[in-house]
This record gives C-alpha cells, structure tokens and sequence, in this order.
C-alpha cells in the first residue's frame, strides 16, 4: 500500500466537520483504500460487480449436507433469472451480477474446468493444474470486470456442500482444529456436523496440506469455487481495486490468496461475518474486521453486496465531506 | 401489528430459494414491517427522508463538552449546504435529508419552540407546554414527508451538549445508573466524563422524573431534538411507517415515544449501535437490535442512512425472489 496515501486520507479524516473518529470503522477502511489506490482521496467504489464462482463437490458424496447436488446447478438457473437474494439485494445496491460456472456437475460453460471436484475423503480434490486452471479463470473474470469499468469486485459463490472445503482449507491455513471451524453450513442437525467434522478431520489427516503452499491446499481440500474466488481476489489485488469479500467460502479461498500472494491483504475488505465459526476464524488470522454481522449464512455473495453500501460511504466521506474551515465550523 | 400479515411474511419467507432462516436478523425484520403495514409483501422503504432536528441545551454551561454552543447553527449551515457526512451518506443512500431547527440557540425558525433549553442542573429544562410543541413538529414534519411519498424515516439530531439529555433520559426511564449509562460523546478525557456524570446524577436527583409520564421526563432533562425525534417516531408509527433509528439521541427519544404510546415500538428500527453505553441500554430495554455496529459516534442521522439499504434489502426479499416451485429449485 502506498503509505503516503494513507497519511493524506488519516490527515484529511481529522480536518473534516466532524469529530475525531467519529467514524468508528469506516475511517481506517477509508484510509485503507486510499493505500491500496495510491491515491487520497481513493476512487469510489461504484460501479461495483459482484462475481459467483458456482461449482459442485465429490465430497457431498459423504453425505455432509442434506441438499442435494442438483440445486448448484438449479441455483445457477435462478441467478441467471434474477431470482436469488443476491439479486435483490445487487438490484437494491446498484450491483452488476455475473455468473462463473467453474465446476458445476451438470451444463456447459466456457469457464469450467472440471464436472466437479474428486471426493477429497478419498483422494485429492484436484490436480495443481487444476488449481492453477480455477485460479486463472478467477484472476481472468477479475481483469475483465475491472476492464469493463468496475471500481469494486464482490465474491460470490454457490455449491452445496462447499462449506465442507471451506473448513478444511481453514483448518489447514490457521492450524485450528476441523471441530472448531466446521459448522452448520445451510443448518445441518447434530449428528451431521459431526459426522461433517469428522470427515474433515480425516481428509486433512490423509492429505497432510502445506500451509505454506496455497495451491497444494487448495488441490487436496478445496473446491473449484475457492480456487476461483482465490484468483478473484489475486486479479482485484493486481489491479488495485478493492475486493469486498462475501462469507466463509471467500474467508478460505481469501487465505490461499495470502498464501500465494500476501500483498493481496491490502485490496480485501471483510463484507460480512458469516454465521460459520470457520469464517470469524479466517477473518481473525487475516487481521480483518467485517463490516455487515447480522447472522447470515446465504452465501451467493448476499453479505458482501449489503456491505457495499458500507464501503462506498467511508470513501465518500473523504471527496465530499466540508472541513472546519471550508464550513465556517469552530473546533473544540 | 397485523399478526396475519407478520405469518404471511414469516410463511414466505420460508418458500423463498435460501435455506430456512439464512438472512439471519433480515429475516424477522422483514416480517416485522409486514406488521406493521398490515400487508406482505410490506411496502419498500423508499423514498426514505432523514430529518435532522437541532437544538441547543442549557446545560453546556456546566462544562459537559469541550465544543462551544455554536457548533450547532453552524452544522445547521453545514447541513444545508450539503457539506456534512449526513450528506455524503445521503446522496450514496439515495435519501434525502431535511433540517428543522427546533430549538437552536440562534437564527429564525418557523419551527423554533424555544432558543435551547434551560440549564438542567439549575431547573427543569422545558416546561411540559413547551415538550408538547416540540414532540407536534416531529408528528408534523413526519407526516409531512409521509405525505409527500417518504416511505421510511430515519431520524437524525444536531446540538452540542445533546448526549448529556440523552444519558439523563435514558438513566430516568430505564432506571440504570446515571454511571453507566453516560458516555464520552463527540470524545471527552476522563474528567470531564466524571463531571457529566456528576451532573446527571445531580440533576436526577433533584428533578425525579416520572419515568411513567414521558412529558414530565422529556420537560425535566430533555432537549427540543430530543422531544421532537420522539413526535417524528410517534408521527410515523401514525402512519405506519417504518422509522429507523440512529444513535443515542434517538435511542432515548424512542424510550419517551414508547412511555407516551407504547404501540410505537413497532414501527422502530434500530439502524446502528453507538458507541455511547447508553444507546446500548436503552435498545436492550426497548427489545430492538441495532442493524450497523461500527463504533460510529457522529449522530446527525450518519447511522440511520447507513442501515437504511440493510432494511431496503430485507424488505425487496419478500418482493423479488424466487420461491422454490418457481424456480425449479429442489428442496432438501
């Protein structure tokens, strides 16, 4: 980050009619963006795009979630109707929607790189080139969006069972344990969470993942939509433009970034503290705060897009707000 | 609240392509407002109008705040020039913003009930004629911008000094200890805190509001935005109009509008939590949880602008998305 920059934005907060902080968050968020920019005061984040990565898992074979396989593909459909809650809450906000089908079981899709990931309770979920295929397509949409005219990227992504990855890949970048990142998904009972857990316990004592090596983690627990989104994050970090991140799926596929690129911190913001235990965890280890935290656990990228608001508001503040002697206000 | 109209949306809800429950606080927030207007899908909350009320308090001359009196007009200024963060956060919100000066210590106002009140640690602030004038231009202006299409209200307060009535308000009707509930406001050091609170106390002890009579309460250490705020809930309860809270001012205007007309509580949204402890006691007593939490201290309506396109999406949901036999979509 430019640290210039964010000396003018942290100045500039103090000379503007209001009083010190009173901004809570959105005052270092602000500054944080004008870093990343390299510019005070940093772009508005508008228009925004929010991108859901959609891919199916050989994992679900196991029985870790109560839906089934079908709907990833079934909810493709609807958000390509416009009938999913990340639609409406896009359409409220003013957010385009595109939709990345990377590894979904069923259809067709220029960006596909597999019919879904291997069952990783049994062997790898994926190649490295696999990986490296699902990152590329993340990083390619990213650079297209930004080209088109986008000023933020929003994660997003569907594909039931994918909070099963997502814990895994959790559990092997922070080295907490599965039992205290793994949790309910869309609402399993008890005994599937168990069952969940264990299942993850056991994948990642197979496989043994290099935290070091962010892409043999992702090939030997995570999914095409983590591996994407990861790459997402990678292509809005090169282009520095900022990456709101949506719950426990971008959390995950936000530590293969770090891991495969640690200056990519600087372009994510947290959108939203998802209910998944995983997600506060990941957020923790990554230093970041969420924005949104009202108990949702939807995915799609519905916390990131009700965060955008958020973010383009602190941004706002720093091109619109009277100073002190600009408004005629006094100073304490 | 219309209780067939609350299970419809509670009912729909549980139709709609998410797993049951997975917009967390959305979920019953959108069932409320169905309640509210009596029919589901509730009425989208827009256009929404943040009505700012200034006033000026005697009891700044006892040296609550470092910020001279002045500041108030001058934000008034500040605000119409559409310099202040309410502002910025207005435009980005698409909502538009209204200043009534009720009670500021300077200027002509068509709405002026009295150029600030009396010093509270001498003698009652208001007399209870003048909390009647005040609480009928908050009934006014919310009709009147419910009358010119507002289909949510977000209440906004400018007056240096207002968190020390805020505090004594919400000591007098919660019954918490003046200690507790008083805070640092725009960021006093520790002295002056300790004396605020010496103040509070002093004045509560002397008064003894009763906390049953939310005029006698308002009269003895309330403020005119204070008094007005709690009309502008009781005026949009009217109407059926949902009205979004901001911070602590309001917070302890919603705890006189609920002791004057206790069926009012179900037109209000918390829309933020302030950094102030008192805004935190008085949304607990109240039973409302706040829907931003991001250490904002700003007041002005800053944290009610913010929450509004949280309340926006959580109403378009029972609009806009698709149902499970709609969409083609399987159940688990």
């Amino acid at each position: 980050p430019d640290a210039e920059a964010v000396a003018a934005a942290d100045a500039l907060q103090l000379r503007l009619t209001k009083p010190p902080g009173a901004l809570g968050a959105l005052e270092p968020l602000a500054s944080k963006l004008a870093g990343l920019a390299g510019v005070c005061p940093p772009p508005l984040p508008e228009p925004a795009a929010v991108a859901i990565f959609a891919g199916d898992h050989g994992v679900h074979a196991q029985g870790v979630t109560p839906w089934p396989q079908e709907v990833t593909g079934q909810m493709v459909g609807n958000f390509l109707a416009g009938g999913a809650v990340v639609n409406a809450f896009a359409r409220q906000a003013g957010v385009s929607v595109t939709v990345i089908d990377v590894g979904v079981a069923t259809g067709d899709s220029d960006y596909k790189v597999r019919t879904g990931t291997r069952d990783f309770a049994v062997e790898p979920a994926l190649t490295r080139a696999e990986v490296v295929a699902a990152l590329e397509v993340g990083i390619a949409v990213a650079r297209n969006l930004v080209e088109d005219g986008a000023k933020a990227l929003l994660t997003g992504d569907m594909g039931i069972a994918n909070t099963t990855p997502a814990a895994a890949l959790i559990a092997a970048f922070t080295g907490v344990p599965a039992e205290e990142v793994t949790g309910r998904g869309t609402g399993i009972d008890d005994r599937t969470l168990a069952h969940k857990t264990w299942v993850i316990e056991g994948a990642l004592a197979m496989h043994r993942p290099d935290s070091a090596d962010g892409i043999d983690v992702l090939a030997k627990v995570g999914g095409l939509e983590h591996a994407a989104i990861a790459g997402f994050i990678l292509g809005g970090a090169a282009a520095r433009v900022p990456v709101i991140l949506d719950g426990v799926i971008a959390a995950s596929a936000a530590l293969a970034a770090v891991a495969i690129a640690p200056d990519s911190i600087h372009a994510m913001v947290a959108g939203h503290r998802s209910a998944e235990p995983g997600a506060t965890i990941a957020l923790k280890h990554l230093g970041l705060s969420p924005l949104v935290d009202l108990g949702l656990r939807l995915g799609e990228g519905t916390g990131a897009v009700l965060a955008h608001g958020l973010v383009a508001s602190a941004v706002r503040v720093l091109h619109e707000v009277a100073t002190f002697d600009s408004a005629g206000v006094s100073e304490k």
